[in-house]
């Protein structure tokens, strides 16, 4: 068997426009392999020119549509954009949901757009930890917009999606209350509201809605320097997405030119060394070396010692 | 204002069968209270008679209307249960959604129901320590059973129905395509899978396919000691609840019985471990006194260094 192509080789072929080697580290970084290292390193340290997009919503608010139409949107002004999807998966298989990626396939044939699914595996850290990686080597790939789409339910989930330049929150109209209930931990994390299907005749109760809850919102707080709006689209007749790309790049200027982006910025920062360092320590828990954690793990399970107790021990005992 | 009522006082009066002292001990749980650590060490150590059950499915799986049926079939036995519900909710403000749980009001006028919400809040490693440390004073309040509800979507939510003694996860006829696939992370965790509102003529589909995947996996793997059943459901007919509640005894008698008992409980052992150990990390990370992690943003958001080398620095530099 041939010997794999070291990583900083991928990193010249990448920058030469080869998708290929971009493919393959993007794979690098998600496995964690620590050949792909220096390159993201070096890869963090250049980049910081693209604009990262999180898109995020319930099942079945459409969002997948969206972003399909969000890209060719983006396209038509001739920028090069790529879609991280993170697919709710098996934590055990490891397995994607391809569903809704099928519908991009037409636009993946187009050079200026790159699509890659990612599977949630078992490590959540682990996942925005490569979901923010992959970015980056987009980003130092030429890519201008990065989208990252995540199923707005689940801590994580939301999370990654608010861990870039700008947060999108799809809601759509008639999703059952149980959905519907989901949508509260996400509304608050939105720079602009999507509400999809507008063709839909229900879908201005849905409006209605989210606008009376901003302007609550808003008379509660300080003037702000962006004002979150709403958006209506929708992915039939194509309303409202251009307004939606505008909006993007307004929210993009904003940042720019006060002192938001650089808030946003430490934001991200935080967010990633703290997801990286947790990951850390789960792989070095993990690793089959440290005795320390079976023989707790043994005490724990015949009651001599409690979780809190194993866990300070845990930390004192792992080599850093 | 008078000195709040030490936790060993609490204690013991929860021990007298004082559930307003269970309740506040569950919120000293919650919020991770120094002052309530050495009750639940002691309670820990003391506990381990209660049968932990952890529901999980989709939304619109009709969960918490199963749990309601359920709870008052054990109860018809004269068995005591304790609901410990997750509701997915705000990151920010912390507000639970308490929707379904309305409809367990009547339960919760009975002294051998206790019935409690749980919001997830920003730290999920702290929820699923909370959520467990609960269902231990819970257990050493003398419930026998405790159901531990989660939406099943999200990582952790999903990891917290596992970390049970019995994990159900409960399907439904009729959902869209956008919420089924939602169900490919949880599948593999059951130990018993539930088709609820089996009333629906279109149920005898999700049976089928449910049972056709199960016998898949069965053919491609050893006899185990355990076979997963699929046991049909309505909340509305009453259908299938004995069945249910006679099901998760006899996986407790298999576990008594075989070794399974003994893996699960170092199953359970290692994720309390590891996930306590990840929230002890969070918190001194955040401490106001660490200015090793406010240089390392800085210095990330400058693209001075990556993410991975500020986690290596942080962990090197962070007192435990």
């Amino acid at each position: 068997m041939a010997a794999p192509v070291p990583s900083m080789e991928l990193l010249a072929r990448m920058r030469r426009g080869d998708r290929v080697a971009l493919g393959r580290l993007i794979s690098r970084a998600e496995t964690g392999l620590e050949e792909a290292r220096a390159v993201l390193s070096e890869v963090y340290r250049t980049a910081g020119r693209a604009h990262v997009v999180g898109i995020t919503g319930v099942p079945g608010s459409g969002k997948s549509t969206l972003v399909g139409k969000l890209v060719e949107r983006i396209r038509a002004d001739g920028r090069r954009v790529a879609v991280i999807a993170i697919d709710p998966s098996s934590p055990y298989s490891g397995g994607a949901i391809l569903g809704d990626r099928i519908r991009m396939t037409d636009l993946a044939l187009d050079p200026g757009v790159f699509i890659r699914s990612m599977a949630t595996r078992g490590s959540t850290g682990g996942l925005a930890r490569a979901a923010l990686a992959a970015a980056d080597l987009l980003d130092a790939s030429g890519f201008d917009l990065i989208v990252i789409e995540t199923v707005g339910v689940g801590q994580d989930e939301v999370e990654i999606a608010r861990a870039s330049h700008t947060t999108i929150v799809v809601s759509a109209p008639g999703l059952g209350d149980d959905v519907q209930a989901l949508k509260a931990g996400m509304l608050e994390i939105a720079d602009i509201h999507v509400v999809s299907k507008c063709d839909r005749a229900d879908a201005n109760r849905t409006l209605a809605d989210l606008k009376s809850m901003l302007a609550l919102a808003a008379s509660l707080a300080e003037a702000p320097l962006w004002q979150v709006p709403v958006v209506a689209t929708s992915s039939q007749t194509g309303q409202g997405i251009g307004e939606l790309a505008a909006t993007v790049d307004q929210h993009r200027s904003v940042q720019q030119s006060t002192a938001l982006g650089e808030v946003r910025q430490r934001h991200i920062a935080e967010y990633r060394a703290l997801k990286t360092a947790e990951d850390l320590l789960r792989s070095r828990f993990a690793a089959s070396g440290n005795v320390h954690l079976a023989a707790l793990v043994e005490r724990i399970s015949r009651r001599e010692i409690d979780p809190l107790a194993a866990a300070e021990a845990l930390l004192n005992t792992t080599a850093f």
